[in-house]
């Protein structure tokens, strides 16, 4: 455990990448162009000299780089999956070399709304172009060819991470052996969208926000970012584990004379919206929800029609979904298997029995670490006796 | 068709009942006392001889008195439930007397924040009291006897209404010969809790909100409320009915370009906001959901002790709830079912298959309709026999 809790990501995490300096940025799916562009990344284990063992990761909404270990000299703040990656965890670094990289538009390091636009030196605000997950998965593979990877072992993540890994399999289906698509969907539907429109909505309701241009004033629009969270939060969560953690539990010294937060979720839902602002740009926010609202894979395409280019290139699927998860339901998952199963991809899905909502693709690490623990084995064995064959 | 949309719910609507003028003031279950106090209220059809044959109808969050037909002179605004109300319909005025009052803490004409406090000769604002559904239905039953009505054929309304229903279950059996709580539970689930509360931060992060205290200036906290209404919306609907009513479709002169609305369903929710802010009050939204959140009638007792004088006044009770309501879930309603079975209560439950969610209660009133009707039925026959017993 000791030895567990120092188990640190190294003095120099986060990298920092930095390409497409002006003339030669990164075209957008929209047609307009960025640059230059910064994407920080950390990595956990080795990459083989093969180069074969490379696992990338992607974050969900508000997630970074650090998706393990502890940075040195902060024993407070794991990575946000670092039940799944490590020794002997579900992404075994004794084994794999595992990339997290923080998203375009996001505010943790890469460029974002907050950066400074070289055309004015002034930060982007709300003049950073429009952004769309295969925009973000365009940039992580400038990334992944800075590395000198060829192919990636498996792209993972749940959730607007699990959209990305849905977007390598369209994208790049010949640089990836496998991907994981975890609670997610093929495209956001409507109340998906409504979600986190009313978050959008909260932020722009904060006169702090002033379009987006809030950068050179303070305060930040703190309290319309913190109602976008406090929403999201709700929905990351089940009916079931929002009253297996707090029930109808009064808060201490709770006043209902003052129409103040009275019960426990009040002030969770408080405090979780309050400490959010302190991490988050409500710029970034906006940005890459909209990131999320545009995703739409299947388009008119119909079913059969998704994944042709993942069964040409042999890669292989694993689809996981929780069943309390209202937000990104079962249901979106089945969809995902059954585009892949019409194209003729070897996929399977599993439904893991969990009470905590969505928030389960990060707290069920042990069911679901053993799920891709197993999966990525197969992919590896595949690879090999593939090998052997030719 | 043309009779129907001419069907005027009279000249004199609504009605206003004005009591607890001081010292007499009307004690609420804080202990506070509220007084004078006034009911915005409407009827539909008429009483009889031995009053025998009254309804009273109980609204939900952001309703109001005026539950069904049209008042003179405006042909576009039926009531909220005139799908339910009148000449043949589920609720029907050629055989019932109709009552609908709007609550207290609302802004449709009761005693509510933005009413005059005598005291200090200006507008209550958040130092109106904390208000629970008791009070609301206390102040009802001042009503009641002020139109000299012993005892209602029936109490019936969904969601807040259903809780009402609920309440005159608990605290007056004996004024009841039936009670209908509709897509209701016995007391509010934290996250319940949680949609209202964001709704309410929503509110008070809007700095025109001044703490309550915005009934001299200008503007009000408009764009605070049309947040916490799109959040309202959300959870109205479900993920089938948003999906089937917009889809991924954009909206006509979409600009991708400038992070504003996009899809119909932003815009759907952006002009139900705005529209909901011309018609409701900030303060009583924060009141009135406070109200809910605090509804508990199971508290600690056992399932079995909730409901013994139901079944000691021989009150029956129907419960209906709507297959994919995910605000307040069928369960919830089963264990209203359950409570009032372990006590003795002649109740019976239906599951209306309705794809809307939490709006189907307003919306299905075909089947919801009948289920009522052939209820009421029973229960007056059941009475008819009971008096031939005597």
């Amino acid at each position: 455990m000791t030895a567990e809790l120092n188990r640190s990501s190294g003095t120099d995490q986060p990298h920092y990448f930095t390409f497409a300096d002006p003339p030669d940025e990164l075209t957008l799916e929209s047609g307009e162009e960025l640059g230059p562009v910064t994407l920080a990344y950390e990595t956990y284990g080795e990459l083989n000299d093969q180069k074969t063992n490379a696992v990338l990761v992607l974050h969900a909404l508000s997630g970074d780089a650090h998706a393990a270990a502890f940075h040195q000299g902060d024993n407070k703040n794991p990575g946000w999956w670092d039940g799944m990656i490590g020794p002997g965890k579900g992404l075994d670094t004794e084994k794999y070399y595992v990339i997290c990289s923080n998203v375009i538009g996001g505010c943790k390091g890469s460029t974002g709304p907050s950066s400074t636009n070289p055309k004015t030196g002034k930060p982007y605000g709300l003049g950073f172009p429009v952004i769309t997950i295969g925009d973000m998965v365009n940039a992580q593979c400038h990334l992944i060819d800075y590395l000198g990877i060829e192919k990636l072992l498996t792209v993972v993540g749940g959730s607007m991470g699990g959209m990305q890994a849905l977007q390598w399999m369209i994208t790049y289906p010949e640089r990836i052996r496998s991907a994981i698509p975890i609670a997610t969907a093929l495209k956001h539907t409507p109340q998906q969208i409504a979600f986190n429109e009313v978050g959008r909505q909260a932020i722009m309701a904060d006169p702090n926000w002033r379009n987006g241009d809030y950068y050179d004033h303070s305060p930040p629009p703190d309290k319309g970012l913190a109602v976008a969270r406090m929403i999201g939060h709700i929905t990351y969560m089940s009916d079931t584990s929002m009253t297996e953690k707090f029930g109808r539990r009064l808060k201490e010294n709770s006043d209902p004379s003052r129409f103040d937060a009275d019960f426990e979720v009040e002030g969770y839902l408080r405090y979780r919206g309050d400490n959010f602002v302190k991490r988050f740009d409500a710029n970034s926010y906006i940005v890459i929800t909209k990131a999320c609202d545009y995703f739409d894979i299947l388009g008119k395409k119909k079913m059969h029609e998704v994944f042709p280019g993942v069964a040409r290139a042999k890669a292989k699927a694993l689809l996981i979904s929780f069943k309390s998860d209202w937000l990104y339901p079962s249901y979106q998952s089945l969809e995902i298997a059954r585009a892949c199963k019409l194209a003729g991809v070897d996929a399977s899905y599993c439904e893991v029995t969990s009470t905590y909502g969505h928030d389960a693709f990060l707290l069920e690490v042990e069911e679901e670490g053993n799920l891709i623990k197993y999966f990525l084995e197969t992919v590896n064995g595949h690879e090999v006796s593939h090998q052997n064959a030719e």
